[in-house]
């Protein structure tokens, strides 16, 4: 089940997006992962799992809403080696109106058991969660580290990291060096690990994070930090200076916060759609690529060379088809 | 655009398929092409794209049912270098309850334009989208040849046999020769390329197609035959004898037409989904991998090496979970 997980990403020349300013786009396609539809939730998903597996745990607790793609990744890579999985889940933050998501459909398909929650009870049933599964003999593994949810940012973190050899090694047959990286950015896991991973490759690569959640710009930053903080304090070591001179975190293009939907992200859309067939999602992908452009040309960057992560979401993507094109 | 498309897909290891015959399963992932969500169909469709181009045509006439996986990769390939995409298009075979397929959602939001037919009308409907075509000064290319779509067979067979380059390639690396290989079979177009690019490769796999639609035996084997003479003649060469005896077209396995379900079918599907998040549909892949294990059993296959094609058709599995799931 591993060994196609491993397989590289291309790294795809996407001279549609070039503009008048003179710069040149590239996408990591990490949408093409070949597990469950992708994404960088493959990775991390399997450097949890990893991490499980080394614990000597036999069931895994996973967390997130019913849209969450690592929530659907998790559930697939648990029913792959044929360990137990619990979802701890809170109501979808972004309304949907009754429909219900790709992601869910696939995680019930799986035989996930789901323990619904409000969001000022998800420590109690984490504990709940972890009570059920002892009594049925299980040792379980909670992907997010204690009941608060602390204490294993490292881990993910550390999926994005090992992407980074990855990465710098097809950078290198480019003959063009990639002196602006975007992606989305959520919990930050993706980000922390990128900015680790090219800060340890020696890129001289900006890395910047487009905010798609309603987070405040403290709260966002402080999460980031922690998560760069955890993977190198793992290392047993503390983070270079020069890490943090090369990362960013923009809060100003979430267009209203997390799911709020905009008329410019699904213009980019439709139109990336159109003309490479690359699909893209409102709620991260969309978003973040609109505030790649954007952000380029609000700080007037010219002649560069911009990669964007695509972070996938296939199963979005089909969830915006079905609700919408009818 | 074309550049990642041509990227090699996997061929992997299914051990989750091995049984008690001692058979063993390798999977090549054509479903992973990375355009348009991948699929036999990529291959072709930038066949019938280069033979297009080639012929100096500047918009192209595709046709298909509303769920047809190669008129939304044409589309897509179309769209992606600007030529005007007209299909002619007769509704599905299958009853889809009032549920628009998310192939017909993608080839709408393209913007191609759809002219509707009865079965019996095919013929004047192509001839009315060239006619409209050249109204507006445009050359257009049909993608099946004349109007009576006769005429292009060899095209999209060579599609397959170029594959089986890379399918050989990969073959020898193994160090485990490949002794049977097996596919869904509609139009005979995959089949056909495998059986000669085989052969072309010396290989002595044995070829087995699983019909998966409601035509008869002799009428299925006659579009085989029909399109392997055609791309040995658009080489200016007979038919070898040793390619006749290697291919096979299984006709009984097709549970009883074009997207008829089926229970067994249903469960395999959701079995190779649990084990491996590898997605197959009801009307192709589900249905022809089915095929495949009866088949070899049936026939007291042992100890063997045995691939699967997987043809693709990721959006058939989210129509397929966006209606059963709820």
């Amino acid at each position: 089940m591993i060994e196609p997980i491993l397989t590289k990403t291309p790294l795809q020349r996407a001279d549609f997006l070039d503009n008048a300013a003179g710069n040149r786009f590239w996408i990591k396609r990490d949408d093409l992962l070949p597990f469950s539809f992708g994404g960088n939730k493959v990775r991390i998903g399997l450097a949890f799992l990893e991490d499980c597996l080394k614990k000597g745990c036999d069931a895994m607790i996973i967390y997130g809403d019913r849209r969450s793609n690592l929530c659907r990744v998790l559930s697939a890579l648990c029913a792959s080696v044929g360990i137990e999985c619990l979802m701890v889940s809170t109501d979808a933050e972004e309304d949907t109106g009754g429909f219900m998501p790709m992601n869910e459909r696939m995680i019930r398909t799986l035989g996930v058991r789901i323990l619904s929650c409000a969001k000022d009870r998800i420590a109690d049933t984490v504990d709940e969660a972890f009570r059920t599964l002892e009594e049925e003999g299980k040792k379980a593994y909670y992907i997010y580290g204690n009941r608060l949810g602390e204490g294993n940012e490292h881990t993910a973190v550390s999926a994005y990291v090992k992407a980074c050899t990855e990465l710098l090694e097809q950078e290198a047959l480019l003959n063009a060096p990639i002196q602006y990286v975007y992606t989305a950015c959520g919990t930050g896991s993706t980000l922390s690990g990128l900015a680790a991973g090219l800060c340890e490759g020696r890129s001289e690569a900006q890395v910047t994070g487009i905010s798609i959640s309603s987070r405040s710009d403290e709260r966002a930053k402080m999460c980031v930090e922690k998560a760069v903080r955890s993977w190198y304090e793992s290392q047993g070591r503390g983070v270079p200076e020069r890490l943090w001179e090369h990362l960013r975190l923009e809060t100003r293009y979430n267009c209203g916060g997390y799911g709020v939907p905009d008329r410019r992200v699904q213009e980019l859309i439709d139109h990336v759609f159109r003309v490479s067939s690359i699909p893209l999602d409102p709620t991260y992908t969309g978003k973040a690529m609109r505030g790649m452009l954007d952000d380029l040309e609000r700080r007037g960057v010219r002649d560069s060379n911009v990669l964007f992560l695509h972070t996938g979401g296939t199963p979005l993507y089909f969830d915006t088809l079905a609700r919408d094109s009818e």
